[in-house]
C-alpha cells in the first residue's frame, strides 16, 4: 500500500454523497475497475464481506432444506423467448454470445441474466412424480444485464449473487416457501448487517418479469433513498406451463407444480455502506466485517510491546474472533485512519503504559467511544462490545429510516415532503396504474412496497381520491 | 425419484468404459445436460461432491496467505492479446459477446477461459512499491472454452474451477509458490480423494500458454489412461512485462515483479469416478461423500426400527459425520441398489432383530465386506470405519497404479506395452521435441510429465537414442 494513500481524504457525504460513495469504495480497497464498463473487481477485502455475507445466507439456506447447484451461464434465445414477460423484461438487456472460435453459432446464446429458464428445462426433464417434488435449489453464481449507467455495487452489469429456485406440488407450499425466504432476507439484514428492514408486496408495476407476486425487503439509505435489498418471487404455474413441466399426483393425475425464485446480491454490500458509512469511510456490522478487532501496538519499538498486542491476537482468535495486528513501520495516526477507512468495528491500542497497567483501550468505529478493559477480561468483553457495536448500528439506521418515514393525503403533500424533507412516504392508494404512474411523474416516486404491516391512514387514494384500502410506501429509489 | 429409475442397470466398464462413465454421471444424479453442448448442470449430488472439495482447498489456501477476488467474466479482445503466447493458446477456444443488447459491442469480449490478463490488467493499476507484494490470490467461478468434442466432467465448454494468481517480488518466492501450490493438490487429491498422484513438470510443448515452467499433478484412472488432475505454473516477469506492471523495490528502483498460476477444476470429479467407480456405480472416497453413512431401516413398520434409525443419524451427525436415513417406502432392495450408484461410503442397516442385540450392520461400498458394530460403541468405530474405507481406497488405487508403470528402453517396446497393457511408460528422454511428437504420432502417447523423483533407467533417448539424462512418463491422457 502506498504510505500517502489515505492522506486524500474522502469527499464529505453532505457535499457529494455519490462522490462520497465512489470515493469509499476505492480508498477501502473493496473494489478496481476493470476495462469494461460496469464489470468490476472485488478485491479481497471486498470479496470478504461478501464470503462472510454468503457463508451465513448459505447456512440459513441448507438448515430450511435448499440444495446448491450449478446452471450452465449461457441460454439459448429460443430457451430465454418460452415465457412471454419473462423475455420482455430480460431479453433487452442481454449480452449474447455470436461466435465460438471463430465460427458463427447457428443459435444466439445470452449470459445469463438470471436463470429461471435453465431451471424449469432441467425440471422439465427430472421432475415426473410428486415424489420429485418439491426441489429447492439454490445457486451462487454472477449474472449479467447489459445496463446503460452503472455504479459498483449498485449497479453493475456484471454482479454476484444467489439465486434460489424452487418447484412444489401444491400453490400454498409455493407462496409458503416464497415467504419464508424473504423472512431469511429480513433476518440477515436486521440481524447480521444492521439494517431495518420493511418487508411487503411490490405493486403490479415493480413485478419481477413473469412473477404472480414479488415480496421485497426495502432499507432506507442515509441519503434518504431507498434500496430494494432482497426479493422473492411466486410464479403460479406459468412458468411450468411455458416450460410443459408436469408431474403424476398421488391420484396418478397429471398437474402443473408451482415455482418461486428469491435473490440477494453484492448490491447489499453498497446498502451497508450507504446505511453505515460516515466521513471517515466504512463503517461494517461486526457479523461480516472481514476484520472485527484491529490491534495496534503503540511504541511497538519498546520491548514486549509487539509481543503483547500479538498475544492479545491470538486470545482473540482463539475464541473465533476476527483479529488482525498491524506490525507494519506505518505510523499510528496512518493506521488509525487505514482502518477507520476499512470500517473495523473495533480498534485495540495497547502501548507500554497499557501493559503495565494490565489493560488495553478500545474504540468502537461507529460511535468513537473509547472504553478501558482489563486485559484478563479480553475474552468476555470483546464479543460483548461486538454485539453492542452491533445493536447501536441498528438503532442509528432504525432511528434514521423513522424519522424520515412520513404519511401524506395528496400527491401534493407527498411531492412536498420528498423535496423539503425526503425519505418514505406512506399513502393510501387505490391500486391503479395511473396513480402510480402520476407519482413517479410529478413526485418523482416509485412504489417501493405495499407493507405487510398495513396502517389505515386514511379511506381515499392519497393521488386520485378514490377508495382505496391499500397503504403504499413510495421513495426514490436506487 | 422415479421408482423403477435404478431397474435399468449401467453399461460394465469391461464393455465401455466411456458409456459406464456417461451412465454413472447420469444415474447417480451428478448431471443433467443443458440446451447447450457441453455445458453441463451440476445436480445437487455432483455440486455437493463439488463443495466439499471447494471447502477442503480454500481452507488450504486461506490457511497458505491467499485471499479470494472476483474478477470479471468478460476480457476485452485487445486484452487478452497483449502476451503473445497466451493468446495463441487460447484465442482459438473463446466465446465471443458481440452484442450488449440490441447494440453491436465497438470490441468484442471473450468469456474467460482463465484470468491471467484480467489480474495482470489489475495488478498494473494497484502494483506500486515492494511494499504491495506478494499480491496471493484465488476465485472461484467458471470458465468457458469452445471445445468440439465434450463430455461431463472431463471436458466442458463450461467449467468450474479455482484459479489462483499470485504476484511476487522475487523469482524465488515465485517458484516457492508454484511448488508449494502442487503440493496442495497432492495432498488434496492423495489426502482427501484417496487417488495417488505423480508429481513432476510438464515438457515445454505441454505447457500452460505462457507461462516458463508448468507443474503438474498426473492420475491413472481404471482405464490405464491419464487424467492431469491439477496444475501450477510458473511465468516469471514475462507478463508482468506485457503488461508494464512494475515496482519499486527497496531501493527504490523499478523492477519487475514475477507471477504464477494455478488451477485444479470440476474435472477432479470425472477422476474420482474413472478411479474408484465400479460396475454398481460411484464409490466415493469418505471425505469428499456428500452422504458419508446411510442408515436403512429394515422392516421400518415394525415397531421402534424408524426411531431407532433415526437415532443412529442423529448419533452420527452430532459427531460431525454426515449421515442420512432413508424412510421412504421404496423397499430395502431398492435403496441398497440406489446409495450403491450414489458411491456412499457406509452403509448402516439396523432391523427388529438388530435392535434386540444392540447392534447394527455396517457394509462397506469399497469392499462389500460387513461388519457388525455394538450400538455403543457407534461414535468410536464409524470414524475408523471411514477412515479404513479411504486408506483401502488409496491402496487400491496406487496398486492399479503401479501395477500399469512399465520402464521401455525404445519406441517400439513403449508402443507395444501401450497397445498390449496400457498405463503409465516411462523412458529416458533427450529433451528434444520431434522425439516427443514421434512418441505421440508412432505410440499415441502424450508426456504426461518429467517427475520430480527422477529414476536412472539408462543413459539414451528411447526414441532417437541420443544421450539423454530425462526420465519422462509418457500415457494415453484425458
Amino acid at each position: 500500500m502506498a504510505k500517502d494513500k489515505k492522506v486524500q481524504a474522502i469527499t464529505d457525504m453532505e457535499v457529494d454523497f455519490g462522490q462520497w460513495f465512489t470515493d469509499v469504495v476505492v480508498k477501502a480497497d473493496l473494489i478496481d475497475y476493470s476495462g469494461v464498463k460496469g464489470l468490476f473487481i472485488l478485491r479481497p477485502y471486498g470479496y470478504a464481506i461478501w464470503e462472510n455475507i454468503q457463508s451465513i445466507l448459505d447456512k440459513k439456506f441448507k438448515e430450511t432444506g435448499h440444495e446448491n447447484v450449478s446452471m450452465p451461464m449461457l441460454i439459448p434465445e429460443s430457451l430465454l423467448q418460452k415465457e412471454k414477460d419473462h423475455v420482455e423484461g430480460f431479453a433487452p438487456e442481454c449480452a449474447w454470445v455470436t461466435l465460438g472460435g471463430s465460427e458463427p453459432l447457428q443459435e444466439k446464446l445470452c449470459i445469463r441474466p438470471t436463470s429461471e429458464t435453465l431451471f424449469c428445462d432441467h425440471w422439465s426433464h427430472v421432475v415426473h412424480s410428486w415424489r420429485d417434488l418439491p426441489m429447492k435449489y439454490n445457486q451462487w453464481c454472477s449474472v449479467l444485464r447489459w445496463e446503460k449507467t452503472t455504479r459498483p455495487f449498485l449497479r453493475g452489469r456484471e454482479f454476484l449473487w444467489q439465486e434460489g429456485h424452487t418447484i412444489h406440488a401444491t400453490a400454498e407450499e409455493a407462496v409458503e416457501e416464497t415467504k419464508q425466504m424473504l423472512e431469511i432476507y429480513a433476518d440477515c439484514c436486521e440481524n447480521y448487517l444492521a439494517m431495518p428492514v420493511i418487508r411487503g408486496n411490490k405493486t403490479d408495476k415493480e413485478k419481477f418479469a413473469g412473477a404472480e407476486d414479488t415480496y421485497t425487503i426495502e432499507c432506507m439509505m442515509h441519503d434518504k433513498k431507498a434500496l430494494q435489498s432482497g426479493t422473492s418471487h411466486y410464479f403460479g404455474d406459468g412458468f411450468a406451463k411455458a416450460f410443459n413441466i408436469t408431474f403424476a399426483d398421488k391420484e396418478n393425475k397429471l398437474s402443473y407444480p408451482h415455482e418461486t425464485s428469491w435473490g440477494m446480491s453484492t448490491r447489499i454490500i453498497g446498502g451497508i455502506i450507504m446505511t453505515h458509512g460516515d466521513n471517515n469511510g466504512l463503517v461494517l456490522p461486526p457479523k461480516i466485517a472481514p476484520i472485527q478487532v484491529i490491534v495496534l501496538p503503540i511504541a511497538q519499538h519498546k520491548p514486549g510491546v509487539a509481543d503483547k498486542a500479538q498475544e492479545l491476537v491470538d486470545r482473540l482468535k482463539k475464541i473465533d474472533v476476527r483479529a488482525k495486528g498491524d506490525f507494519s513501520d506505518n505510523s499510528p495516526g496512518w493506521k488509525f485512519a487505514e482502518y477507520e477507512m476499512k470500517g473495523v468495528p473495533l480498534r485495540i491500542e495497547i502501548g507500554p503504559r497499557d501493559i503495565e497497567n494490565n489493560q488495553c483501550v478500545a474504540v468502537m468505529r461507529s460511535t468513537g467511544e473509547k472504553i478501558t478493559l482489563n486485559l484478563d477480561e479480553l475474552e468476555e468483553k470483546i464479543p460483548q462490545l461486538l454485539e453492542a457495536v452491533h445493536t447501536t448500528m441498528f438503532e442509528k439506521a432504525k432511528k434514521n429510516m423513522e424519522e424520515h418515514t412520513c404519511c401524506a393525503h395528496s400527491l401534493e403533500e407527498a411531492k412536498e415532503i420528498q423535496e423539503t424533507k425526503g425519505g418514505f412516504i406512506k399513502t393510501m392508494w387505490c391500486g391503479d396504474l395511473e396513480c402510480e404512474m402520476a407519482m413517479k411523474e410529478k413526485a418523482g416516486m416509485s412504489s417501493r412496497c405495499i407493507p405487510f404491516e398495513q396502517e389505515h391512514i386514511g379511506d381515499t387514494c392519497a393521488i386520485c381520491g378514490k377508495p382505496a384500502d391499500k397503504m403504499v410506501i413510495w421513495g426514490v429509489a436506487y
